[in-house]
Order: structure tokens, then C-alpha cells, then sequence
């Protein structure tokens, strides 16, 4: 389907889109990480046409990604992890983008895998891994959902 | 002092030096990795020539830096974040060299600042912080010694 007939039939489905600029100061990152994370294909806006650049627009979905990855990167997660992450989160959880189901999720260090794995958010879980010296990194949709939502007016 | 007159009077003082293949299989990362540490200034060998790069010795204490920063990045932290939880570590434990202080450490979100902050490692505290969706990576050199140990002759 070409870009402008796909770009219709979303817009008559009445589904709020971003440009770069409104998604970056949604989510608080720069124009500049907006463009890094689309080259690398982890956060691909779901209308973009070729040529100018004038014709990228992220969801709300999107944003919820862009988010993610935001926040992921904050907690001082290196690129290929954080990007890792945010890519098995969707994957795994298909409702991410839903403010209602707020699910909480969690990556910690798996011992056999020698990496950081994704797992439901699991308190007592996550105190015997602590328990053992080994990193807890909560992915709790709620808080990033809520402070999207105080950022913009998704 | 002279890098030879220096390394001579190191010898004398009994204390084992590793050379940067020896300081990279004891620690689990590759030569390269030591390289551009090196370039970085984040572990810099005590005895370092300038010219061919044969004249790199790492001392005991370098290589436990080289444990330290490995582990970092192996939990997935960012090469800035590992490098700066590093340097700031060995800021503040002074002993961290040691094997029997076996002092525990962690890296967690401090919402003030908006980025990790070193802090002793403490349970109670950890637990409350990840009970508000906070990540809490432990560094326990008591286990990044007990690593180096099995991996080496340090």
C-alpha cells in the first residue's frame, strides 16, 4: 500500500500520530536519538516515506517504544541492550502499547545464559537474585505509561 | 622515575605484574578490550612504555579494575556508565583490591540526579528501591574476586 493511502486509512481510524519533533519532546530525548534509533531499525515509525524526512510519523505505539527505549538507556544500559530489550519486551508483550494493562516486567541476569533475560516482574524472584549479587532491572510499563502521559498529552 | 627503574624497583617489592595477554585471560576479555581501556584511561597498567606496547605490565590491583569494569559490561551497563561506576569505586574504596575486605557495592537510580549513584550495598534499602520499579545492580567483589580467583593464579 503506498505511504499516503496508508497514512489516510490510519488517520480515519481517528489514531493520534507524532511527528519527530512532538515524539521527541514526548518522550525527552533529541531529534538526533529519534534518527539514530531509526537507522538501526529499533524504533521504525509506522509511517515513513523516503526522501525528505517530512513524511515520518510515529504512532502511539511508537512512542510507547520510544519511551521504553528511553528508559532503558537511562538506567545506563548500553545500545545493544537496551535495544535487545525493548525488542523482546514487544515481542513478548503484545499489549505494551495499552495504558490499562499496565504490566510489569523485569531483565535480570541469567546465569547459564550468561546475559541479561526478560522476565514477568516477580518480587520475591527478584530479591533471590539480588540475595545473590546479581542486577534487577525493572521494566514497569505503569511508570513509563505515567510519565509519558505527564510529558505529553498521550 | 624511568619506566625501568620503576618496573625494578616493583620487582623487588615481590608483587606479581601480568602482561596484557596474561591480564586478559584472566579476566574473560580480549586483548582489544585491554587496548582501548587503555586509550581510554579506564584501567591504565601500572607500568606502561611508550613505543612498542611490550613494555605493559598490569599490577594485581589493575587486574581486579579489569574484573571490575568486565563485569559492568557483561550486566549490560553502557561503556561510559561501566567506566564511570569504575572509577568511582575505586574513588571510594580504596581496599577494593583486597580479597579479604570483600566489601559489596551497588550501582542504583538515585531519581534526583536522574542517573546511577554508587552506594554500600544495603538489602533493605535495595529492596525498597526495585519495590519502586528502580534498578539495583550489585557489585559484590567478594564474587569478582572469587571469579578472578578461579580464573587465574592472582
Amino acid at each position: 500500500m503506498c505511504i499516503f493511502l496508508r497514512f489516510c486509512r490510519i488517520l480515519t481510524m481517528g489514531e493520534k500520530f507524532f511527528t519527530s519533533k512532538e515524539a521527541a519532546k514526548a518522550v525527552g530525548c533529541s531529534l538526533r536519538q529519534l534518527q539514530y534509533w531509526r537507522e538501526k531499525g529499533v524504533v521504525v515509525p509506522t509511517i515513513q516515506g523516503s526522501g525528505t524526512g517530512r513524511s515520518i510519523y510515529y504512532s502511539q505505539s511508537d512512542v510507547v517504544q520510544l519511551a521504553i527505549m528511553e528508559y532503558l538507556l537511562s538506567v545506563g544500559l548500553s545500545f545493544s541492550e537496551a535495544s535487545r530489550g525493548l525488542k523482546e519486551l514487544i515481542k513478548i508483550d503484545t499489549d505494551y502499547a495499552n495504558r490499562e494493562t499496565k504490566k510489569r516486567w523485569m531483565l535480570c541476569w541469567d546465569e547459564k545464559k550468561r546475559s541479561l533475560v526478560l522476565e514477568e516482574f516477580d518480587r520475591v524472584c527478584a530479591i533471590a537474585l539480588m540475595d545473590k549479587g546479581q542486577a534487577v532491572i525493572p521494566i514497569w510499563l505503569d511508570i513509563i505509561h505515567d510519565l509519558l502521559q505527564q510529558k505529553s498529552s498521550l
